[in-house]
């Protein structure tokens, strides 16, 4: 089989996930500001033309990237939020689960942090969608616990984002990677009880 | 009268101030990595030797600048913890008196946050020194709260600690940064808000 007949098997998508992967395989070993289009496209036997067809920029890529994590987490705060337990123990493991999946994304590999920096930097709007979504998670849970009386008579739009504020210090890479030190899983245990007692009735 | 006569009227002290004085305007108005120590000696008409026999270093001039501001805001909210009103009324105004000051001096100058930002990475000590001041100002409220009978039974210093990483989206110079564009006032009374429903008996 000729390479022209490999290629001709392989759809657009595919081919944009295989640069989507390739690139944050280098991103995570080699960092972002060192790797270039042409160090993904080498990797992947094209181009450096033919990535540019599928992404304008190298911060195209890194958007992309961070589009497919930032996916992942709503997946995975949508499933708690569905859960069929008392709204209280939703929104307590809402909180530490979204704490864990970033200190283990964002500080685990310091390269990944960086790549985190950057698209924060350059693609606000993507990071600003993922808030609101993870502020209505907490809405629709506060919702459902005003509903069935476990909460107080709380507005849940609202205390859904007093709640996401006041859980910055343990979702925020920088601070995260800031607190390394510190014993995040208890400071997340202490905002969760201060959070808990807001809502009692 | 000669120019060592007027020199030997000046203390130690007087010098050591005059020297914060004449860096934090050049840190403020031409910037802390573009400011050498050699500029701030000619402003002050003395060498540089001269100005390393009062700090070792610029980062050490940074550190006393810091220093006296956090001593500022200190001495500030001491004054909001002291007064003979209700601890609920004391702790809303710490928390928004903070995120007032912080973002006067942080955000007001860009030159002033990157002070900071310095400060922050170099003399790390002395913001612990400061963040632990808060906390046990927010706890010592907490505690006449508790002990009044205002506030449920919650332990002051865990409920302090708790309200301050709460509260650092208000204190953070780089979250205040990012939420320039934010209304944070709005944001602030909604956290306080949610802290003063935990604190109901």
């Amino acid at each position: 089989m000729t390479l022209a007949a490999t290629r001709a098997r392989t759809s657009p998508e595919e081919t944009r996930a295989r640069i989507i992967e390739v690139a944050e395989e280098h991103f995570r070993r080699v960092g972002y500001a060192k790797t270039a289009v042409a160090d993904i496209a080498a990797e992947l036997g094209m181009s450096p033309a033919n990535i540019y067809r599928f992404f304008p920029s190298k911060s195209a890529i890194n958007e992309a990237i961070c589009a497919r994590l930032l996916g992942e987490a709503q997946a995975h705060i949508a499933a708690i939020a569905g859960k069929p337990v008392p709204a209280a123990e939703r929104l307590a493991e809402l909180i530490i689960s979204l704490h864990r999946l970033n200190k283990a994304r964002l500080t685990a590999e310091r390269r990944m942090h960086e790549m985190v920096a950057v698209a924060m930097a350059e693609n606000w709007a993507s990071i600003e969608v993922h808030c609101d979504c993870v502020k209505s998670t907490y809405a629709r849970v506060i919702r459902d616990g005003v509903e069935s009386g476990e909460f107080g008579a709380v507005d849940p739009d609202e205390t859904g984002a007093a709640v996401f504020k006041a859980c910055i210090c343990l979702f925020h890479p920088m601070l995260i990677a800031q607190g390394a030190d510190k014993d995040l899983e208890a400071e997340a245990a202490g905002l969760i009880a201060l959070i808990l007692r807001a809502l009692r009735p």
